[in-house]
C-alpha cells in the first residue's frame, strides 16, 4: 500500500469517521481506522463501532492498493498535528506504515486490514430518496424528546414510518412525543417503519451535506445514509413504537399565541429557582392563561419566588395548569420562527406546542403536570 | 437597601467577583456574593473562599443604603438570564430582595450582611506599584512550572522578592524551575520575600486591567491588588522558597538558536506516540544536537517511531540527552517570540530555555532525564 494524500483533506475526514469509533473498545480492530487504496486514486476510510459505521471517500495518488487498519487514538492525533503538506505513506515488511513529511517521518503499527467487518455498503429493501436539509431538519426536531434509558430501548431511537405519501419521524421520552415528516420523496414502498437509534441519526444530521439528495437503503436490521462522498450506517432498534396518532388529540379548548422568545426566557429564569427542588424534581412552573396575558409563576421556599407576565393572544377558555419547565426549556430552544401556538384541553390532559404560519410541519405534545 | 443598576453591568461584574466564591461552601455566607450601597451612587460587590478575594465597584442609583448577601448560584444566573434593562433592587421585610424588571418581578432570600468577613482591603508593610501588563506577564511566565501537589506548599506558589531594585517572580514544579522579573517598580522596602498561590495571580492575570497601575499592598499573611474599580486579595503560603540564584547555571558547553516553531510541532508530534507510555511515564524524547541540525526522536515501540530534523545554529558542543516532552511543550507553548535558545552542559544537568534578542527577561531551568 502506498499512497499521498494532502494532510487536510485527510484529516478532516478522518475527523468524520472517527466519530465512530470508540477508543475504549478492547477489539482492536474496532479502535481503529481502516484505509483502503484503490487503483482509481481513492482513498476509502471507515470506523465503526458495529452500531454505527461511517465511510468517506477522497482523493488520493495512489501507487499502490491495499488495506489496513491503524489505531485511531494515534493516528488521528498524528494527522491532526503534522503540517499542511502533501503526505506519502507506504507500509514496509514490519506491519508499519511510513508517513513521510518534508525530511522527517513517523512509523506507526498497524494491523491487518482483511478482517475488518463490511458493513458499510448494501442495498435495502426499502429505499428511498430524501433532500439533505429535510432530513437534517426532521433529526434535529425529533432529537430533543428522545429517552436515554437503555431498559426502553424503542424510546431511545426515532421512527421512521412510510406512510400516506409521507416520511413520518417520530420520538417520545414518555413525558413528550415530537411528530414531523417530509413529503414529496421518491420511494419503492408505500409502507415501512424502523427505528433508528437517535445516537445515531445525531450523527447522520452532524454528517451529511445539507445541499446533497441523500439515499437512504433500510433492511429488517440496518439503515444506511449515502451521500456523494460519505456513507453513514446503523443498527436499527427492534419493537414495535407507540401508536402515535392515537396520543395527539385533534380538539382543543384553549389556544393561544405567544412570542417564543419570551416565554423561553421568562421559562429559563424560573428554571434557577426550581432546578434544584428536592422534593418533586419536576421543575414545576405554573401557566395561567388569562384573556391577553400569561401570568408565569413559581414558587421554590428556599430560593425565592418568580412572577412574570407575557402578553398573549388567546382563543377559548382562560385556564390554570402546571408544566415541567425543564421540558419545555428544551423543545422551545429546539423551534425555529418567532411564535408558537400552545392548544390545551383539562389541566390534566396532555397539551400540543407548534408553529404558527409557514412553520406547521412538527408537533410537540407534553403532558402537564399537577400543580401542589 | 434600595438600588437600580444597569443589567450588563451587574452581570459582568458578578462573573468577576464570582470567581472567588466556591457554590460548594458548607458556610452560606461564602457561598454567598456581598452586596453593599452606600449614598455615593456606588455598588460594592464581593465575593471570598477566605483563600483568595475579589471585590468590584461600580455605578448604581442608590435610594437607600445596606448590605446583603445573596447565594451566588442564583443570584449569578438569575442576573444572566434578566433582559438588558435596569433592574431595581430593593430589600423587604421578609428577608427578601426584590428584583423588578418591567412588569415582572423576582425574589430572593438572602443573608444578613453584617456577618460577612471584611479581608477585601488592608494598608500593607511592604507597598509597591506596578504596571499591570508587566504583572499579567510575569504571571503567564511563571504559571506554566507550578506544582499543584498540595504536600509541599511552596511549589503551588510563586515567589515575589524585591531584590537588587527589581521584583523577581519566580515558581517551580520540582522538574523545572521559571526566573523572571520587572524594572523600575516604585516601592517602599528595598527587601522582600512572599509566596504567593499561584491559583490566586491565575485570577490576578485573568482579572486585573493591563493598561492600568496595580498596587499591592502586602503584610505578613495576605497581599492585595488594586486597580481602579477592582481589588483582588489572597492569603500568603507559609515557608521558605528554594535559592534559586543557586540552581541556575552561569556558564554553557552547548547553546543552541531554534525556530520555537518548529521545536514545538515536532514535540508534539511525539508525544503523540510517547503519552501512553506505561513503563516510565517519562515521555522521554531524545535530542541529538549536530553541527547544523537537531534530531528529534522517540521509540514507543507498541505505536509507532518518529524520526524528525530540524534545522539550528549551534555554538559549541554536539550533545546528546534526553527531555521529558510534556515539560518542554509546555513551557514552549508559554513563550511568545519566534525563536529561542537552549543552553546546555553535561546530559545529565539542567539546561536552560530562554529567549533571543529583545525577549531575554525570563528563564525557563528544565532537568534532562536519562536516555533508556
Amino acid at each position: 500500500m502506498k499512497f499521498t494524500v494532502n494532510q487536510k483533506e485527510l484529516l478532516n475526514n478522518l475527523l468524520i469517521v472517527n466519530k465512530a469509533v470508540s477508543n475504549k473498545n478492547i477489539q482492536p480492530l474496532l479502535s481503529g481506522i481502516y484505509l483502503e487504496t484503490k487503483d482509481d486514486n481513492k482513498l476509502i476510510i471507515r470506523g465503526t463501532d458495529m452500531e454505527l459505521g461511517i465511510e468517506s471517500e477522497i482523493g488520493a495518488l495512489v501507487d499502490e492498493s491495499g488495506k489496513i487498519v491503524l489505531p485511531s487514538k494515534y493516528f488521528v492525533e498524528i494527522v491532526r498535528k503534522l503540517p499542511m503538506v502533501d503526505l506519502e505513506l507506504s507500509t514496509e515488511e514490519n506491519n508499519q506504515i511510513k508517513i513521510v513529511y518534508g525530511s522527517s517521518e513517523i512509523k506507526l503499527n498497524y494491523y491487518d486490514g482483511n478482517e475488518y467487518p463490511s458493513i458499510h455498503d448494501f442495498v435495502g429493501e426499502c429505499i428511498l430518496k430524501i433532500k439533505g436539509d429535510d432530513l437534517v431538519n426532521a433529526i434535529s426536531l425529533s432529537q430533543v424528546v428522545v429517552s436515554t434509558d437503555m431498559t426502553r430501548p424503542i424510546f431511545t431511537g426515532i421512527l421512521l414510518e412510510i406512510k400516506n405519501d409521507k416520511l413520518n419521524f417520530v420520538s417520545s421520552d414518555t413525558h413528550r412525543l415530537c411528530y414531523t415528516y417530509v413529503e414529496n420523496i421518491e420511494k419503492n414502498v408505500d409502507k415501512w417503519e424502523s427505528i433508528v437509534p437517535a445516537k445515531s441519526l445525531k450523527e447522520v444530521a452532524y454528517i451529511i451535506h445539507e445541499d446533497e439528495e441523500i439515499e437512504i437503503h433500510i433492511t429488517s436490521n440496518r439503515i444506511l445514509f449515502k451521500s456523494r462522498n460519505i456513507k453513514v450506517t446503523s443498527r436499527l432498534i427492534e419493537g414495535k413504537f407507540v401508536n402515535y396518532e392515537q396520543v395527539i388529540p385533534k380538539e382543543f379548548s384553549t389556544e393561544i399565541n405567544i412570542i417564543k422568545k419570551s416565554l423561553l426566557d421568562s421559562l429559563e429564569r424560573a428554571f434557577v429557582l426550581t432546578r434544584d427542588e428536592i422534593k418533586s424534581k419536576l421543575n414545576t412552573v405554573k401557566f395561567n392563561i388569562k384573556e391577553k396575558i400569561l401570568i408565569i409563576s413559581s414558587r421554590a421556599s428556599e430560593v425565592g419566588d418568580i412572577y412574570e407576565e407575557i402578553p398573549i393572544y388567546l382563543q377559548g377558555n382562560e385556564i390554570e395548569l402546571g408544566f415541567n419547565g425543564k421540558y419545555l426549556i428544551e423543545i422551545l430552544r429546539n423551534i425555529d420562527g418567532e411564535e408558537i401556538s400552545i392548544n390545551l384541553n383539562e389541566p390534566q390532559s396532555p397539551g400540543i406546542i407548534k408553529g404558527t404560519q409557514g412553520n406547521e410541519k412538527f408537533i410537540y405534545l407534553i403532558l402537564p403536570v399537577r400543580l401542589q
